[in-house]
């Protein structure tokens, strides 16, 4: 299979899907392409760029309007044209989702837990709490207890200033006997095999690009886009979710870093025909993008 | 109020409680008095002793042969006399409670919480370790978790060896942020109030001894052995339910500091004429009791 099929197949699978995530994929177009060219983009030519996905203007219209209503795009109107670019929320949403994703998997764990105790809350606070820190990876170790051994400390700051409550205790300890008795009970606390499972799934669908890239590596510009762009979407839909254990409390068998290894080989391959195919396609005002940050270069450890 | 009518009014309450604990004053006469002087005695002049109080020899015989069933005691026999010493586990479990009855409290915390996390065990076997540890002191949290900021080490290494668990956990580890709230959850999970109450109790019954003392040092020897008796009976009795937390986390009001000074200058105060009516009374196959071991003199900071 030559890299233009396989991407032909993986965009045909795509757009077969009954529940087609407009406003995620816009979100990833964003988040992966335009925020680090300048963040700024001319509807009219965003819609252009969707339709290769097969989404029509009036779904692309849709769907920027609710991401304007969600906080994350703000519009400004010149002459007869729309711009769209990341509101200040955006930019932090797009940054954090951007430390994690293109991240190089860790492992400098000093074995280390940071343990959240919610002994003094109420019913309500404590589910509030594990609501948020769940989305920073902590797990209920038991009913009055969340950990996480590597929290994102400025995210755990962040979400502890909005929960604001002087009741909840956060102890930073090691284990000082049956550490891996605590390594177990962690490891069950998350729902790991479930998250192994989508790293799986999603070394499936994009191992034959990436086989068909070592055999050939003339990949056009418009393919590079689509194929980075779900590239992108379907790594963080299950990365966002991975609590980011160090690997010393990872299965032996773990997808992940497999995942992490073909996602980064991949996304090497395509961003610079991709971006050569936004410079053709999208618009600002002053014209076409402005050329990659040079953050861009950094993701994946590095991508040149 | 002389010290002799004090410690006469002592002795005649003493006398008149309805559960008269004689295995624990003799327990209390061996760990006190005995263990430090050799460690051995012939039962007809202990009896002799015990009647000071009021304790016949048929509940002295009694009660020796309970403690001897209990493993505290061994006898030998000796031509027509019998005579009991401290089994090793005996000595073993006075110098535990000695290390604790007597020692300065101490106020040299490092801030650092252990943890003892029970999520992974069975029902029955949470309740065993809630109640072994209860005895170290420990507090429940929450269900999932006991906690002491400075445990007695080898206490708990022993106490862990006997309960065997592989799944029990134990983290330490330092607040990292609302350190406040972890205080107060802790202070919560004591009860504090309870022991307060013991250890003002305590000091209601003994100032009156202390501050006849003040009045006139002239106690007589049997008199000093009653009083020195009585005072580590009662004092030990609150001290060892006590959990020794550091006095940073004690409240204000706490009565376990005062308690400790009268207990301590009492002692100082009788300690010595009380050795000189032990020596008087109690026998060992040799003869009078050795003289106390050097050990001895370091109670309560320093006897001098």
């Amino acid at each position: 299979m030559t890299i233009e099929s396989a991407s032909r197949k993986l965009v045909k699978e795509f757009r077969s899907r009954r529940t087609l995530r407009t406003g995620s994929l816009i979100t990833t177009v964003f988040g992966d392409s335009i925020a680090a060219r300048g963040g700024t983009v001319w509807l009219g030519s965003l819609i252009n760029l969707m339709s290769d996905f097969g989404i029509g203007e009036r779904l692309v219209r849709t769907s920027v309007f609710r991401l304007v209503q969600d906080g994350w795009l703000q519009s400004s109107q010149i002459g007869r044209r729309s711009y769209y670019s990341l509101t200040d929320e955006g930019c932090e949403r797009i940054a954090h989702a951007t430390s994690k994703i293109y991240a190089e998997p860790t492992s400098d764990w000093d074995e280390r837990w940071c343990l959240v105790l919610l002994a003094g809350l109420d019913a309500s606070q404590k589910e509030l709490v594990r609501k948020e820190l769940g989305w920073l990876g902590f797990a209920a170790l038991s009913s009055n207890m969340l950990a996480h051994p590597t929290p994102d400390e400025a995210a755990l700051d962040a979400a502890l200033r909005r929960l604001g409550s002087d009741e909840l205790i956060i102890i930073s300890g090691k284990t000082v006997r049956n550490a891996l008795a605590m390594r177990n009970l962690a490891q069950d606390s998350w729902n790991l095999a479930e998250i192994d499972a989508a790293y799986a799934g999603f070394i499936k669908r994009f191992s034959p690009l990436i086989t068909a890239y070592g055999k050939d590596a003339n990949v056009l510009p418009k393919s590079a886009f689509m194929v980075r762009t779900l590239l992108i979407q379907e790594y963080r839909k299950v990365l966002l979710r991975d609590p980011l254990l160090p690997s010393e409390l990872l299965p032996e068998s773990w997808s992940g870093s497999a995942a992490y290894r073909l996602c980064r080989n991949l996304y090497r391959a395509v961003h610079a025909p991709a971006d050569a195919y936004l410079s053709d396609i999208l618009e600002t005002v002053d014209g076409p993008l402005p050329p990659v940050s040079g953050e861009f270069m950094q993701r994946f450890g590095c991508l040149d």
